[in-house]
């Protein structure tokens, strides 16, 4: 039975900002702020003061949950646990996180990536109610993925890295390089938020439906969600992220996904009901900050 | 603890043999036998003559676990539980395979992948042991991927297919179109044991380590390991089967797949204990019918 008097505190930290929130859920949001990633003492500084002072009008929190940008030690038991690790993003490498809000807080305090956070939102109150192994990829600036696989968020030997899988890449079609410092050409490198402005001298949200720019983009996703259907066979998979939910763009890639996969996997649900297979996130552009809630609420379980 | 009165049945199901073996572990195999794959009815009748004619001198077995070739569904709670999948291979599509062996065994039965039968052979006693999440590949005619993710079998919707993952395929290198009748150039349809014959006109194991045909098989399993890695984010890659056997064929593997992931998974098996992360398997070419073995074994506990 979940206990009614109890307040949970949600992070979700993003390389731009951080927002905060105070609630149970998504009928339950009592405050919420948006707090803008400079370093990690002033950003979390700012983050444990939201938090004070909502502690102070609202009363004290039960837990809080801190989905953040990777990449990031989610093992409890490894010594550089909720720490940030090695990242191009300036000041952040190694900063122990974690251990800065529990400084501040004599709390349990759930981590993990911002993507698994999204997915345990959808799964909590979204599209991901009642799978046990499913997937949330978010195509924003950059491109992640995070998954639940048999009831439980995968970490693995770290936690995935899914915009970052290999896809083919026509030079003739599309002779733009990539943007990925690491791989160049893949996935994030050609369609990620970044690629796409690198790419047309322009945002996403600016080039219009028919513009060759999406052909390309629903291609790439396609051969990865291919990808990741081949590797971890999931009963769905979500993708949000603000290129991720043009509108127009979803059921081209769904159509091609299909292509791709060709009837290999016998499962009705990818043969003949793509549309439920490849799906927008039920929380739309929540499922992270709520996600967030739903990590707190698990210390609790 | 374990019974140590218990005598288990296994069964590894290949699309050419059946392999059937009485015993507990790799160190007691009290009977062991080849039988080929030709009809279901006809081969599945002489796998049960085989464990009847051991319980007759071995005594009642405890349990039965069969990793079989697929697509077939593992669901225990779906309707087509221990079915095989629509397959070209011949009057294997719809067959139901557990049933016939339920029908002959009032014992327990396990069913599962060939490739996770292998993946809990190595976990149970190989080169996975005390790990949560991997994977074990087999290189063979075809090629198949099992994991255990965070200490379990992975199904998902209905299994993986990691054979099929697309890759990159540069014609003017490799000009060979593929054997895979879905997919052309998948992983499979270039460097399965079917595609090297194909496409050199002779078998993986009469051609010298420095034949071409060797970059170009280290280079597609690497960039697989490499799209595998970023998905799954497993602690260890076991790769088995006759072509991933090949002696020299490793270390090519290894460092390809450490060139590609270019320093990106920030963990130090990958970015310097390679060869702990991709590795043979520790049962050699016993993982499958091990596998099956500790199968039966799990149905107990």
């Amino acid at each position: 039975m979940k206990n009614t008097h109890r307040l949970y505190g949600g992070i979700e930290g993003g390389g731009t900002k951080f927002i905060c929130a105070v609630g149970t859920g998504p009928g339950n949001i009592r405050a919420e702020a948006r707090i803008p990633t400079t370093t990690p003492e002033e950003t979390i500084s700012q983050v444990v003061d939201f938090f004070k002072h909502q502690e102070d009008s609202l009363g004290r929190l039960s837990a809080i949950g801190f989905a953040c940008f990777g990449p990031l030690d989610p093992k409890p038991d490894s010594p550089t646990y909720g720490h940030i690790l090695p990242t191009p993003k300036p000041g952040w490498t190694g900063a122990d996180v974690v251990g800065m809000l529990q400084s501040a807080f004599d709390l349990p305090i759930s981590f993990d990536t911002d993507v698994n956070g999204a997915a345990l939102g959808e799964w909590r109150w979204g599209k991901a109610q009642g799978l046990e192994t499913f997937i949330y990829l978010t195509i924003g600036t950059g491109i992640g993925g995070g998954a639940f696989v048999e009831g439980k968020p995968l970490h693995g030997l770290l936690h995935p890295e899914m915009g970052h899988i290999p896809v083919k890449h026509d030079l003739i079609k599309d002779p733009f390089e990539g943007v990925c410092p690491f791989h160049g050409d893949c996935l994030e490198g050609l369609a990620s938020g970044v690629a796409i402005e690198a790419r047309w001298g322009q945002r996403g949200n600016s080039l219009s439906p028919s513009h060759l720019a999406w052909e390309l983009e629903a291609d790439y996703i396609a051969q990865a969600l291919a990808s990741y259907s081949y590797v971890l066979s999931p009963q769905r998979i979500i993708i949000g992220g603000g290129v991720g939910s043009t509108p127009h763009l979803l059921t081209k890639i769904q159509k091609r996904t299909r292509g791709y996969i060709n009837g290999y996997i016998q499962s009705d649900i990818i043969l003949k009901n793509i549309e439920t297979y490849i799906v927008s996130p039920g929380l739309r552009n929540r499922s992270g900050i709520l996600g967030a809630i739903a990590l707190a609420e698990q210390t609790l379980q």
